[in-house]
């Protein structure tokens, strides 16, 4: 707790305006815990739902400050505040994910060396510093291969698909510092390991889904993933909880991964791609298909509360993003999305529409996987306005 | 639609600041709901939670007309808006509960009158204009019987036990009006029936959950209620269907009844005794316990929009009621109510302290109703401040 507590209740800074600060606000509201939260508008998406909701920028040191002034916590839904900013914060004040973690989710290439010193299985990869270093490694590990910019990117943004040498060269003129490339794994599926984790060490793990991208953005989540072996989940499982307990991960901990299959075809085995030190967009499904939903559990989880339950709700989850409507606001929709079915369950992020920008998702929980995922695609294509004779 | 329309996304107005509308905030960020409460206090309950949330009364006819200015809905989270305001609302207003409606849960006379025309059971009753009618009722029925301000009584509040003649008569001096009697009935259990009316027709009814009173305050509801004989259950339930379409109810509609034993031990019958139209003590278990909440149900109902399921998501849900606290906030117990076990499912309401004051209440969903019961009251005890050795 820092300077002047004016509430007797629990009060969590967030850093961030979208949808997982708006999503956070739910839970709070149940638990009576009060919510702040630094937004790019007052009127986006989480400062329509959040009181105290002061518009600043992430890396804006007094914004901050006065984010958290009397805060019992402070923690964030995207990754973009600098490491600096943060040494500046009142010890008093309870990070969470505290920086030393965070860092691993702001800075790629510090991710790679970490995952290797813990020897978690990774795909190959290298730290380029030039061109020449890109050949070196395409010819090493065959083309194509994933180049990164290791800090600042998100859903696609900050990823390309290097096809020979010179693919990135504007990169390594334009970015600041070193580049990662990966190799690209012929995975078969991919999933994601969420869990949560308090200072004081308590772990809870939901059930490990899969996740479908398109366009590297995630387009849905199935969840307990179904293509995946039960020796593979648990590999999963371990691994998540492994660099959550050994980067001192707080909060919610999202490991996303590539299944691949064995040659012998008697196997899986998972290689980590990508972390994310908060709520999730393959956790989404944990809202409705869950005894505990990632929101509450990472409010839990930062305040060093007791953990929930992480049960499922029923033995299949399907999560289906919406990405843009031709919709003026994608409720027009809304009717015609929960007529598809009374267990549809709607999820809008009070977000203006773009073409292709995530303004909500659809979890659909069910006994048949096929039937939950063709309701929650019907209800999506609804809420985007497409005919229904499509 | 009235006004000017500000948002592109559903607007719903709700007069009140307590508990129900903050929950009802809980779905409105969920569905992407525009949600404006006219509240007693800015940093009350409904207050924290709800962006746009002016201080009025609802008995003030430019409160209520500010809030109601762009909105698509109006609805009430109490029965306390007067019929003359209610009339001078916008005609292109969709009012919900419609005030023909809302007037059988303002006055406890008029839907007494109006269940007798439907041939609804009911304990029997008697309108009381002297001391000499509750003589006379007393008589027929046998003392003591109870006698209600037919409006504005709430847990407890304007309800007295007439144990002789001349009991109530400081209130034939103090309140404007006639009383109203009912005979004290010999009830085995209590029940309410609980479901939600579109204006175009949709009913959806949860299974009818069993009340547990003290002091004329609900202190726990089990659901589904389990001294309940399924013909019983399918009675309760028909009856509340029956009055919200008969009495053209939309949005939540609780309806609590006594059960009566047959004198021959072969069955059960149920008498009506409350009618509330909005979210209900008796229906906070739908928020853990039911796929679909009373607080979304009642937002997609007064929109018109399509009803979702409310089906069960465990064999047994067991709501306690915090009334009270011995600590300065409740949440100074949470760390405690949430070690009770990962079941609890904790609700805090922001709620100031006062004794007897309903400040949260704590839901634990399982297949062992023993056991649910007593980890809720183990968790309520906490946020209580209760000693651990009690």
């Amino acid at each position: 707790m820092s300077d002047t507590k004016r509430s007797t209740r629990p009060v969590v800074a967030v850093v961030g305006g979208g949808q997982l600060a708006r999503m956070m606000q739910e839970s709070a509201i149940a638990l009576g815990i009060e919510l702040r939260a630094l937004v790019e508008a007052r009127d986006g998406s989480t400062g329509q739902a959040v009181v105290e909701a002061p518009v600043g920028e992430p890396d804006d040191p007094a914004a901050v400050a006065a984010l958290v002034r009397g805060a019992d916590v402070l923690t964030f839904e995207h990754e973009h505040v600098p490491q600096s900013l943060l040494a500046r914060l009142p010890p008093t004040l309870s990070v969470n994910p505290p920086p030393a973690a965070l860092r691993f989710a702001q800075d790629k290439l510090a991710m790679r060396e970490r995952l290797r010193e813990l020897e978690v299985p990774c795909p190959r990869w290298a730290r380029l510093e030039t061109p020449d270093d890109l050949t070196r490694f395409g010819e090493e590990v065959g083309w194509p291969v994933i180049v990164k910019t290791p800090v600042g990117g998100y859903d696609g943004h900050g990823v390309r698909v290097a096809r020979g040498p010179g693919a990135v060269d504007d990169w390594f003129r334009e970015v600041d510092g070193p580049l990662l490339a990966e190799e690209k794994v012929p995975f078969s599926s991919e999933v994601a390991a969420l869990l949560a984790r308090r200072p004081s060490g308590e772990i809870r793990s939901w059930p490990v889904a899969q996740t479908i991208q398109a366009g590297g953005v995630c387009s849905a989540v199935i969840a307990p993933a179904p293509l995946l072996a039960p020796d593979a989940a648990r590999q999963a499982r371990e691994i998540g909880e492994a660099i959550a307990q050994e980067l001192g991960v707080t909060g919610v901990l999202a490991v996303e991964m590539f299944v691949v299959e064995d040659e012998d075809g008697t196997g899986q085995r998972v290689l980590v791609n990508e972390l994310a030190m908060r709520p999730h967009n393959s956790g989404h499904w944990t809202i409705d298909g869950s005894v505990t939903s990632q929101f509450e559990q990472h409010l839990r989880a930062v305040l060093d509360l007791p953990l929930g339950d992480t049960a499922t709700r029923a033995s299949s989850s399907v999560m289906v993003n919406l990405l843009g409507s031709s919709f003026e606001d994608p409720s027009q929709g809304l009717a015609r999305a929960l007529a598809v079915s009374s267990d549809v369950r709607v999820h809008l992020y009070g977000k203006s529409v773009r073409p292709g920008r995530k303004l909500g998702h659809v979890t659909v929980c069910g006994e048949d996987l096929t039937e939950a995922r063709a309701l929650a695609e019907e209800a999506v294509a609804a809420l985007r306005g497409e005919s229904l004779d499509r």
